[in-house]
């Protein structure tokens, strides 16, 4: 492997929660996603130089930052001595249930695993993500986005703590539309408002769901996907508060989804799709909801990203 | 198919919930289980003659009876002329937690069918089964062992209202064993020991284990399966007034289960494991639980019965 002296890794935006699998099920975009360049540096430390566009108010001090705080935590696991400057280039929104924090640690990671003599499998180097994750969510982390940017395709968090992460198989044709309309929600507020309890007999629904779920991606079945992508529990109270959402998941059914849903604790929304094509439709509807409320949105089209972190570049 | 002048059916005991899959999880034993003989008479009407053992208090009236009240529905469904006399054969304890009243309306359905001129499919059958079954539990009826019971196999409830049952595939390998200890619990007074609400971090808990339990089938992997065979939210509180429930469970387990917990609501518990003779060897353990504590039980080691409902005499 040697020693680059220019690392450029890519880490894409997910999709988290989907519908039923609220804090267990995520998967990653194609696009946007999150770039981080790293350059060795000759004082062994972890070093934020940059972040882009300017414009964005994420701390420098790196262990503020969930790529610097990922970084510290893998030099410090694995004793490196090897220190980075870091460039980090934001190319999505914060704050839009997209991962965005999660995306700059993930690509932080697997830029920094090429700097070892012995690179880490992905699996390995996913506590260090979480551990970065946890510079903007404090000890109550969710590892959802960090485990889908890192390690790519759909994945299901069957414990948080310890991290257990499955890769699920998909059908290979499934799409999905993400519409992000420039609303600001704050995480913790829409995490707050969830209730601390739920009835059992909704419970007993959503677990109904998330078993049907997962036999129609492994048995490729569209009509029992269509069946299970249902949410009685949170979106019923996140939909209230998130402008439009009624009307854009009504939109994106009526184009053909399998489903459709808030992404993470929104205000991004998702559609799946069995085509490219019905996942474009799903888009533009829902990006038409939101145009004719008068709101700026984000549309992004795209397959599940099988790959997860890569390397764009490097010399 | 023309008409038969005597048909003996059986259906299999089943165990439900399987620890966390509450209410959605399902299978079928190999044995016991219950056989109805049905015999056409003149009369066109549905009528019990015969429940044995004698000793057993089950009501003859065929309305009030759940493998009765399954022929009344499917005769009046299906506009049927031809009535029945059935015999009853119970082969397993009633309020066992292994579906026993299940057992005798898909039975009942399955032999039936058999006087049909075109003979419905399996799932056809399953909403009059499932109208038989609203003769024990009145209209919170629930679906897991009849389903189990009559189609076999593993089976998922995606839905109860209105019904969606799908095939679960398992490693051909898995076998179980079961304990009925004799215990006498009242399913009634069980379900509503349990909360009906729970807190929302154990929902994710268990729905996070039933993702992986279905993908630990699918893929056949055992340490998948054994991380994800837990129930966070009713066997802490069942399993406190089940007798021997814990050490019952503990010596399953180090006799080598994937996993053990309460089938249905008790009394009788069952273990996963991944072949015949560990099933053997956690049987044995869990009896000799009971034994200590001086209470008779019966065990049952089995594979998990593809078949469901079968045709054991025809003539």
């Amino acid at each position: 492997m040697g020693n680059p002296q220019y690392v450029r890794a890519f880490a894409p935006a997910t999709v988290t929660n989907v519908s039923c699998g609220f804090d267990i099920l995520g998967f990653a975009l194609e696009a946007p996603g999150d770039e981080v360049i790293l350059r060795p540096n000759s004082d062994g430390t972890i070093r934020i130089t940059r972040i882009l566009p300017d414009s964005l108010d994420i701390p420098l001090d790196a262990e503020r930052n969930t790529a610097g705080r990922a970084l510290l935590a893998m030099q410090k696991a694995l004793n490196l001595t090897i220190g980075v400057d870091v460039e980090i280039h934001k190319q999505f929104g914060m704050g839009s249930g997209l991962g965005s924090s999660a995306a700059s640690a993930a690509a932080a990671v697997w830029a920094y695993n090429r700097f070892l003599d012995t690179p880490l499998q992905r699996e390995e180097l996913l506590p260090f993500a979480i551990a970065g994750e946890r510079a903007a969510t404090g000890e109550n982390v969710h590892i959802d986005n960090v485990s889908a940017s890192l390690l790519g395709g759909f994945i299901v968090v069957r414990s948080m703590n310890p991290p257990d992460v499955l890769p699920l198989p998909y059908p290979p044709e499934l799409h999905c539309a993400v519409v992000h309309p420039h609303l600001e929600l704050k995480t913790a507020a829409m995490r707050e408002m969830l209730h601390t309890h739920i009835p059992l007999h909704q419970a007993v629904e959503q677990w109904g769901n998330i078993a049907g779920l997962i036999l129609g991606f492994m048995q490729e079945d569209y009509d029992l996907i269509r069946r299970s992508l249902k949410d009685v529990i949170v979106e019923p109270i996140r939909g209230q508060v998130i402008p439009g959402f009624q009307e854009a998941q009504k939109a994106a059914l009526e184009a053909g989804a399998l489903g459709s849903g808030i992404s993470g604790s929104g205000p991004a929304l998702f559609a799946l799709a069995s085509s490219h094509e019905i996942a474009e439709q799903c888009g533009n509807a829902m990006l038409a909801v939101y145009r004719k409320m008068g709101l700026e949105a984000d549309v992004y089209v795209s397959s599940i990203n099988p790959d997860g972190a890569t390397i764009l570049e490097e010399r």
